[in-house]
């Protein structure tokens, strides 16, 4: 399988590492694997190191699909102070499921459909102690998932069998997984295990040649792609 | 009672309304309440449109309880991105027991712990959604406090009972307790609950004259706290 095949479902994390300018850097780094790749998430990293106005600059003027991370997990009146001046030009923004639906993610999700945006909801994550968290507090994180109906759902690459219950249980939504690469996640397997996106940060985006990262890392995940084909 | 002695224990929430000069508007607001209260809290809305940069210069130059309100609920590796240009000065920063600690909450305690600062977690949250999750997810959370061991807890001023549990199980921590004025927790009763501090933002932070609605909020805070005396 091409390597393109995988790479057109990556998208890109742009947290920017120490000493860069980073509006200049995410823009390098984006130009270089913008062709090949689904889309790009930034988040604080970005945000707090360039100011809201450049990033939401950065996000008008480049394509694909553009996420803006800020794991959200504040009251419906917080969340929107900060999104105010962010909000235009991303197409979704990620939030925590576990804030629950009233008087925050049900706010956040109407006032996003204003904004032309939508709502993905952080239902797991990528680091070991998301075990104890998450995954024990399933059934009341899916009671979200039901009563706030968001876009997508975000859901860790380090652990597929996460990944594979939640295409089953939430099968229309679109699942992002993060956590490959740098954090131990193999090239492929979420997707194989149902998700639409993997979500790669470091291993691409710190990289001296991005495209030749991109596209090493890819030909692992297409030979996983085609592997999980076969297997059903 | 004085209405000094609730004023005492109230931490001005400084989230700056749109249309300000956010620097000057915090500046302003913690002036004229700041010799009466404990401390402040400033969080994304204020870092976002002010710059992580002035936002640390602000704190290094106030005296007081700093805390610094991110609700961080992400990786390590991308806490510690964003608080790079933000811990010092400040005495504390809240982040959300709900990550887990294992490559998240252990990982930022250290690193704050290096810094000079605190660890403050988001235990319950005072949103009528909050109880959906976090309430249903408690020894899930309970666990996580214990296993992390930070400095403070966060539980929410709206709904006292679970001050009042938490305050018994987690006897030893210091409780923050927000939701007051604005969001319809009564002044004082957070604290006859148990708790340490009350977090007050709008009522008095977007007021006019900060001063004269501290005033009259601690003054309805005294008479409470002087009732739960009484009642034991």
């Amino acid at each position: 399988m091409d390597w393109r095949v995988y790479a057109s479902r990556v998208i890109v994390a742009l947290d920017p590492p120490s000493g860069v300018e980073p509006i200049e850097w995410a823009s390098r780094v984006w130009g270089s694997v913008a062709g090949f790749t689904a889309g790009f998430k930034v988040g604080w990293p970005l945000v707090l190191r360039a100011g809201a106005g450049r990033v939401s600059g950065f996000a008008c003027k480049s394509g694909g699909l553009r996420l803006l991370d800020l794991k959200l997990a504040d009251v419906a009146h917080v969340m929107k102070l900060v999104l105010e001046e962010l909000v235009d030009c991303f197409d979704a923004v990620i939030a925590h499921a576990f804030i629950g639906g009233e008087g925050a993610l049900i706010e956040l999700r109407d006032y996003l459909e204003e904004h032309g945006a939508k709502l993905v909801l952080v239902y797991s994550m990528s680091h070991p102690g998301a075990r104890e968290t998450f995954d024990a507090c399933r059934s009341v994180l899916d009671a979200v998932v039901r009563s706030v109906s968001p876009w997508g759902l975000v859901v860790p690459a380090t652990r597929v069998e996460v990944v594979r219950e939640v295409r089953v249980k939430h099968g229309d939504l679109v699942l992002f997984s993060p956590g490959v690469g740098a954090q131990g996640g193999e090239p492929g397997a979420a997707i194989c295990a149902g998700a639409d996106y993997e979500i790669v940060g470091r291993s691409i985006a710190w990289s001296d040649d991005p495209l030749s990262s991109l596209r090493s890392l890819a030909e692992r995940g297409a030979r996983r792609l085609a592997e999980c084909r076969v297997d059903g």
